[in-house]
C-alpha cells in the first residue's frame, strides 16, 4: 500500500479568523486518505535579517525549514494585500529559500487563496508562482482555486461554509498528489 | 524661496551592511539643496496582523505612518529576494497602506534597488510598482536606477563607492522633485 | 477658454462586437466637453518585424505614431487573453514605442478593460502598466475601471448598456484630464 | 529503445538575424540524440481576430496548432520588448490556446531568451510563465537560460558563437526531456 502524501499547509495571514487559515482547516478536514495534511503557523517567524541568519537560524525558522524538508509537497493559502502576497508569506518564503537547506528546491506546491473582494487573490497567486520559480519549486499548473466574496463563504471565525469551495479543495489535493507522485 | 521637498527614504533590508541601506545613505549625502532626505528604519516594524491592528497600531507602525504622511515624497530602496520585494518591504507597505490614514494615497514615490547579482532588482522594482498602484501612490515613471554587481560598487559596510551610481541618484532625486512639485 | 484635451482611444481587440471596442465607443459618447476622444483602429497594423521597420514604417504604423504624438493622452481598452494583454495590443505598443519618435514617452495614459469573466482584466491591466513604464508613459494611478461579467453589461454588438460603467468612464476621463493637464 | 522526444521550437521575433531565432538554430544543432527539435516560423500567423477564427482557423494557425499537438514539448525563445513578450509571441500563444484544440493544455514547455541588453529577457520570461499557466502548460521550473549582452555572443546573422550558452542549451534540453518524460 502506498504511503499517504505528506503535505504541509502554510497560510499567509496571522489573523485568527483569517479566511485563508480557514481554507487550510477545511483542506485538513476534507483531505482524502491518500493525503496527510498538517499546518505550520507563521506567527513565530521573525522578519528576515541576514545578520541574524549569519548567527544561526532562529528556532522557529529552523523548524519551518525542517517541516518543509520533511514534507512531500506544500499547500500555500495566500491572501492578497495590495495586489501581491502578504509580507508575512513572502517573508516565510524568503527564509525557507535560503542555503544551505534550500528547502523549496524541487518541492511540489499548490496555491490557493481567498479574499472578501471580487478578484480571487489572482494577483497574489500569480506573484507566488513567480517567486517560487526562483528557489526551484514545482508549482502545480492546474487546477487553481480562487475564492472571491469570502464573506459569503466563510463564517465569522473563518470557517468555510461553502460546499463548492470544499469540493474544489479536494480536487486540488488530488491533483497535487498525482503531480507530486510523478515528480518525486 | 521654495521650501525643500521632504523625502522619506525606506530600505527593504534589515542587514547592517545592506547595499540598499547604503544607497539611501548615499542619496542623503548627495541630495541637492532643494531636497531634504531622511531615512526611516524598518527594524522595529512587526509583521502585519489584523488582530493587532484592530487593537491599535503598534508605536513603530504609527510612527511610520506619521513619517510618510508628513513627507512630500518617498524614496524606496528595494533589494530583490526570490524575484520580488523582500517580505520586510512588502510588510511595511501593507501596514502603511491601511485605513484610516491611507498614508500612501497620492504620494509621489521613486524606486531604486541594488543587488550583487546581474539583473538590477528589476523584478523587485516592477513588483513594487504594481503594489504601489493599489494604495494610489504615484510612482515616478523615469529615470529608473537598477544597480547590478553591487559588490563592485559598494564597500564591505554597504558604502557606495561608484560615482556613476551617485550621479544617477542625484538625477533621480531631481526628477522626483520635479514630479512631486507638479503633482502636489 | 481652455482647449479640450485630445485623447486617443485604442482597443486591444479586432473583433467587431468586442466589448473593449464598445467601452471606447461609450467613452466617446460620454466624454465631457473638456475632453475630445477619438479612436484608432488597430486592424491595419501588421505584426512587428524589425526588418520591415528598417525599410521604413508601414503607412498604418506611421499613422498610429502620428496620432499618438498629436494626442495629449491615451485611453487603452485592453481585453485579457491568457492572463495578459492581447498580442494585438502589445504589438501596437511595441511599434509605437520605437525610436526615433518614441511616441509614448511622457504620454499620460489611462487603462480600462472589460471581460466576460469574473476578474476584470486586472492581470492584463497590471501588465499594461508594467509595459508602459519602459517607453516612459505616465499611467494614471487611479481610478481604475475593471469591468467583469461583460455579457450582462453589453449588448450583442458590444454596446455598453450598464449605467454604472458609463459613469465610471466619465470619472476616469475627468481624472485623466486633470492628470494630463498637470503633467503636460 | 526509447523514441526521441519531439520538441517544437518557436521564436518570438520575425527578424531574419534575430538572436532568438539564432538560439533555436543553435539548439537544433546541439540537441542530444534523445531529442528531436524542429522549428516553427511565426511569420505567416496573422493577428488574432475572433471574427476570423469563427469562420475557421487560417491555414497557418491550423498548422501551428497541429504542430504543437503532435509535439511532446515546446521550446520558446522569447525576446524582450518593453518589459514583456513580443506581440508576435503573445499573439501566437493566444491562437494556440484556443478551443476546441487547446493545444497547450498539459504541454511541457521550456523558455529561453536572448537580448542585447543586460537583463537577460527575465521580464519577458516571467511573463511567459504567467501566460502559459492559463492554457495549462507545464513550464519547466529549472534551469533557466537568460542570455544578456547578445551582441558579444552572436554574429551579425544571429549565429550563436558563445560556447557557454551552447552548453546551457544542451542542459536545458536534457532537463526538458526528463521533465516531459515524467509528465507525459
Amino acid at each position: 500500500m502506498t504511503e499517504p502524501l505528506n503535505v504541509l499547509g502554510i497560510a499567509g495571514s496571522l489573523r485568527r479568523a483569517s479566511v485563508n487559515r480557514g481554507l487550510l482547516r477545511a483542506a485538513v478536514a476534507e483531505a482524502p486518505p491518500s493525503v496527510r495534511l498538517s499546518v505550520f503557523d507563521l506567527a513565530p517567524i521573525p522578519l528576515y535579517n541576514g545578520d541574524v541568519e549569519a548567527e544561526g537560524d532562529p528556532p522557529s525558522v529552523a523548524q519551518l525549514k525542517r517541516r518543509i524538508l520533511s514534507s512531500d509537497a506544500l499547500l500555500l493559502a495566500t491572501p492578497e494585500y495590495n495586489r501581491g502576497m502578504t509580507g508575512v508569506m513572502k517573508n516565510a518564503l524568503d527564509w525557507a529559500s535560503r542555503p544551505p537547506e534550500q528547502a523549496l528546491a524541487g518541492k511540489p506546491v499548490a496555491i490557493v487563496g481567498a479574499t472578501p473582494g471580487g478578484f480571487g487573490t489572482r494577483a497574489s497567486q500569480f506573484q507566488a508562482r513567480q517567486i517560487l520559480g526562483n528557489p526551484g519549486a514545482c508549482v502545480l499548473p492546474k487546477p487553481e482555486v480562487w475564492v472571491s466574496n469570502a464573506n459569503d463563504k466563510f463564517d465569522e471565525h473563518g470557517g468555510l461554509t461553502d460546499q463548492a469551495t470544499r469540493g474544489s479543495l479536494v480536487d486540488l489535493l488530488l491533483a497535487l498528489e498525482a503531480f507530486a507522485r510523478r515528480l518525486l
